[in-house]
């Protein structure tokens, strides 16, 4: 059965890795920053211990490059038991630099899905993680002209997306969020009893990832691919 | 001859040093870097030096404390011509997350001033820099309700006002900004043809400060003290 959309005023996209590429950056950072580390520990060491070290520090530093940077810094000090020489931490200053000055690729079928959709709904983009990054990758992605506005929150918790329909003055009936975290823009929707579409990515990082237990009796459509919205919602 | 706001609906305030000390602790945090590095430089140079590269590094970092760390952590690598010690590097880490953990020293007046204006205007927080870092100083300062909702901004430049006006839906007339920045507060917003008031800090940072060229012919009010504006809003 087609699901119905037909009380959808406003569609959410999240941006990172459901309208471009992002996860996969992080990816490539942690692979060099293990390198980088590689006499100290095992690459499979590092990637657990930062892990771990980012959670720690997550309610301080929140989502975003600036706060992965400092964790980098941290475990290396920490990892090398303070031996670490100096252009190595120089190395992982750069690191976070080169991710935020990357240019933006788009997924697959954006440009055709925003055209397609951008008269009959206002979209808006909502986003985790630093205002300044995400502007600026909005403005090199040239999509900021589909979209009513950009919204970020500070995390994406049912209380945070419960904040922003009372402030776009909407029920939750119109409202769709498309994403690729089940965590993050599935799941807070679906308890809110909002529209929800999950749109996966190859790779998630694992903060984001849920069990069966917490996906199980939720309601949401999960699609191959963001092209196959179009015939959804028209 | 007393201005009139008689058409204002919303009031925007700044956060930092308007309604909560901020700049002081930067200052602090600035000195304990000096002092840290007092082998390699005076603490003058030391301090025109970091300002340097915060100001190279502000367009990728944006305003807020992760930025500053960050700038703060690469300046003691070049300072020190790469020789610095590994637990130096980390109390420049302390020093950033000991400015996120502190806790909020309201500004004399705040409260009696949002309580006197809270049901005759829609109060509206404006503020730049990280968002999470807003909202808990938000959530610590027990003001969260007297504010309609957060608005951050990447930057406070006449378009990211004039954008904000627009998404307000209100006209340049109806909207006051209090704040304690020329800069940022105060000169865009009469450049909007929108009212403002400026209320200084006893500390203003380099990057905010103005020549006497760009007030000249402007019109806006300076108050000695955030009180004296209730007699004008009533």
């Amino acid at each position: 059965m087609k699901p119905s959309y037909k009380h959808i005023k406003v569609i959410g996209f999240d941006a990172d890795d459901t309208l471009w590429v992002n996860e996969t950056y992080f990816r490539e950072a942690e692979q060099k920053f293990a390198a980088m580390l590689s006499k100290f520990e095992t690459p499979n060491k590092i990637d657990q211990e930062l892990f771990q070290l980012e959670m720690k520090n997550l309610p301080l530093y929140g989502y975003g490059i600036k706060g992965f940077v400092l964790s980098m810094v941290e475990m290396a000090l920490k990892l090398s038991n303070y031996t670490v020489q100096n252009e190595v931490i120089e190395k992982i200053i750069n690191i976070g630099k080169d991710m935020l000055d990357k240019p933006v690729e788009l997924l697959d079928g954006v440009q055709e899905v925003l055209e397609n959709l951008e008269h009959k709904y206002r979209l808006i983009l909502v986003t985790k993680g630093d205002l300044l990054d995400q502007e600026r990758k909005l403005e090199k992605s040239k999509l900021t002209h589909y979209f009513h506005h950009i919204e970020v929150l500070s995390d994406k918790q049912t209380s945070n997306y419960s904040a922003l329909l009372n402030h776009l003055d909407i029920k939750p009936s119109e409202f769709l969020m498309i994403g690729n975290s089940l965590k993050s823009d599935v799941l807070p929707i679906v308890e809110l009893k909002a529209n929800a579409i999950h749109v996966p990515f190859h790779t998630t990082w694992l903060h984001e990832q849920v069990t069966e237990n917490e996906t199980n009796g939720k309601s949401y459509l999960t699609l191959n691919s963001l092209r196959d919205i179009i015939p959804l919602l028209n």
